[in-house]
């Protein structure tokens, strides 16, 4: 089996990083999101980027065949950001499909026959009715077993939460503390779905009903909005609303290159030196549902690869497509113990102030979640933050040196893990 | 811009093929299908295959989402052979996704990451009626343009076929020779969707009319069979029912390894020594209809990083979906001056005993055409013609000592081309 301590052939760096607004645009398709997220990449090189440079193309994405009927999507990105007749190459692994398109990037360029690739993720999601969009999502799990018994994917995250609530003698209340958190930190990222923390939301409806006559709900703190059914309501228990991560419309890019030409982009690139993927059965048959066997595989590949350890990492960007997603991330990349994901939330220890910030972009729960996007996204966010050019929500007062980027296809089905470094 | 002559890191050898049946089976998933293909690859490995050699998986799959209403497809391949927690990862670039989905498999082992990889590609087709079939192969063409202008695939090679005929001064005789050939081959197939030449099939329609008391048709060839409107009814003029690939089930592995092992596994591995890739527009947007651009851009970055010519090669696979198709596809690789593929046919120099042969396979015209896996499939008749292994249709008297690949995705949105040396 594959040795963990196995090295790419060259080094990776990323000198670019871009993304559209996410969010719902009624008016863009697939190739409109790439474009606004090739443009915001190709503005964000230090040294500009002349665009025939680049050599090969890697799209992550989930289903534009069920979202938009569209297939075949890598030459019409290619096509639409002018890059014809580069080799352009769908990746696909459902919501995990963005960062394993990064991978595919980091092997292409370790393989010795590209220098320049880029590298981009898009989902557009709002253009199918609700129900419609759950059904697609659907196709993520195992259909034989999974969606053909009636689970959509609020139920199978509802069932690893369930499981874990169980197993260490849980409530729901760490579960809205990663909401309360992540909505916190979306209201500092003007790119967010949901650019507004709780506290604001909460206000804000209660304006909304005073001026409309309505009675004034009596909420005072964010978990009195999430306790209150009418605001919150269930989903599949215990998942309520606020615990899922939106519908969205999006698109990311990176442009990642030989390090050894890095200079010629930027003097202050990433060093991609860690990359980890693992793949697991479906959640039915696995033996414990309350941790993913994928991301444990992801991780340790990751931290053997970079030569670094879990307690290294300053700031990760982790997969809460629900929030009990993010506990159990938490966990699997070896941040807390098992269990002790929940403890560590309701403490705050992965607030931005905390010792370790988890999804200071707002993670998937409030920037949003286009599924194909949301991994390259994710390194779009540790771009910002290592740089020091995160705005409102840089991270200050500390050193931001190693950052972890993990990102979950399905129920943990996949799980790929990327580590970078900023000297 | 990339330099074809770039090298890859490393040497790469095939030292395993296999395939399932290609046809219509009603009680077979994906994951049925890629379960015989696995084991027939198993089976192909002189020296035995230890399933936890196998380091990482590419899946080509065009569109399991909408031919099954599943995706996430690669890590429940692995999972059905055995293979999680292996980083499994689905490539997609239409019905050139099994070709891409190899070259994936040649970066990841050039890397240095990996040294044995699992290649596949699966596609269920036959599950849905076929206009809805149609439907979803639409999806491969530009939803925006082509689509929802009314093209389908059979319009859409109709109209290059048109333009060829067109610019060529030539009639539809030059098609009809490659749909006779390629059943001749395909005859020859055990493997094959429709095992029988064209000859033996007229000669049976006319048992069958003659035992049901019915007119007896007068075919005295298979070109008056091919002229009959009533046997050969036309699809998109000038592309007649035997000019179409057919809706097919299938699936095919290929077991690749570094170079420098590959003596752990046969001591008559196949090297792959060249490998390219490109990407086009959408086919109403190209100046000219008689060539695909991609096809020249990918073969030659593989005869540039083969370090051969055209002329060198002895035995190709190319991708005739349409039989206009291989025509096209045998100029653009260099066998033939444009126009001259036309000629070649009708001459028979591509025929198994002419100076070419092209797709001894039966080609996805009468082997069957399941998108996602027919690049990989075109691999496995490689693999047996080159080491002499192919059973009836096994090419004498001449020396295979290169061969060719060539796989189209869509119009010639994508083409990737891989080039195989037996020493």
């Amino acid at each position: 089996m594959l040795s963990g301590k196995r090295r790419l052939g060259r080094g990776i760096a990323v000198v670019g990083a871009g993304m559209s607004r996410f969010g719902a645009f009624k008016d863009k398709a697939s190739r409109d999101l790439f474009v606004d997220a090739f443009v915001d990449m190709q503005k964000s090189v230090d040294k500009g980027l002349d665009i025939t440079d680049i050599q090969s193309i890697f799209v992550g994405n989930f289903s534009s065949d069920l979202f938009e009927g569209q297939g075949h999507l890598a030459p019409m990105m290619a096509e639409w950001v002018g890059l014809n007749p580069c080799p352009a190459t769908r990746v696909e692994d459902a919501c995990a499909s963005g960062g394993v398109a990064l991978r595919q990037g980091v092997l292409a360029i370790a393989s010795g026959l590209y220098d320049v690739v880029l590298v981009g993720g898009v989902e557009k999601m709002t253009n199918l009715p609700t129900e419609r969009v759950t059904d697609a999502l659907a196709a993520a799990s195992d259909v034989l077993y999974e969606a053909s018994a009636g689970f959509t994917f609020p139920g199978l995250y509802a069932a690893m939460a369930t499981a874990y609530m169980d197993k260490y003698g849980l409530g729901t209340e760490p579960f809205m503390h990663v909401a309360i958190k992540n909505h916190k930190n979306g209201g500092l990222n003007p790119k967010a779905q949901f650019n507004t923390s709780l506290k604001d939301l909460l206000e804000a409806r209660k304006v909304r009903a005073r001026d409309r006559g309505q009675p004034v709900p009596e909420w005072k703190t964010e978990m009195d909005f999430l306790n209150d059914p009418a605001a919150n309501p269930l989903v599949a228990w215990p998942m309520r609303l606020f615990d899922c991560s939106p519908i969205t419309d999006g698109a990311a890019c990176l442009l990642l290159v030989a390090e050894e030409i890095a200079g010629n982009f930027t003097d202050r690139p990433l060093r991609l030196i860690g990359s980890g993927q693992g793949s697991d059965s479906s959640l039915l048959t696995r033996p414990d549902i309350t941790t993913i066997g994928s991301a444990r595989v992801a991780a340790r590949q990751a931290y053997e690869m970079a030569g670094v350890a879990s307690s290294d990492i300053k700031i990760a960007e982790v997969h809460d497509c629900f929030t009990i997603a993010e506990l159990i991330a938490t966990e699997d990349l070896g941040f807390f113990a098992p269990g002790e994901g929940a403890k560590a939330a309701l403490e705050g220890r992965t607030a931005r102030d905390g010792e370790r910030p988890i999804n200071t972009s707002g993670g998937l729960k409030s920037k949003g979640h286009p599924v194909g996007a949301s991994g390259v996204g994710q390194v779009v966010e540790i771009w910002h933050q290592m740089r020091g050019e995160a705005g409102d929500r840089q991270l200050r007062d500390r050193d931001i040196n190693l950052a972890l980027a993990h990102n979950v296809g399905g129920t943990g089905n996949t799980c790929v893990v990327h580590i970078f470094e900023r000297r």
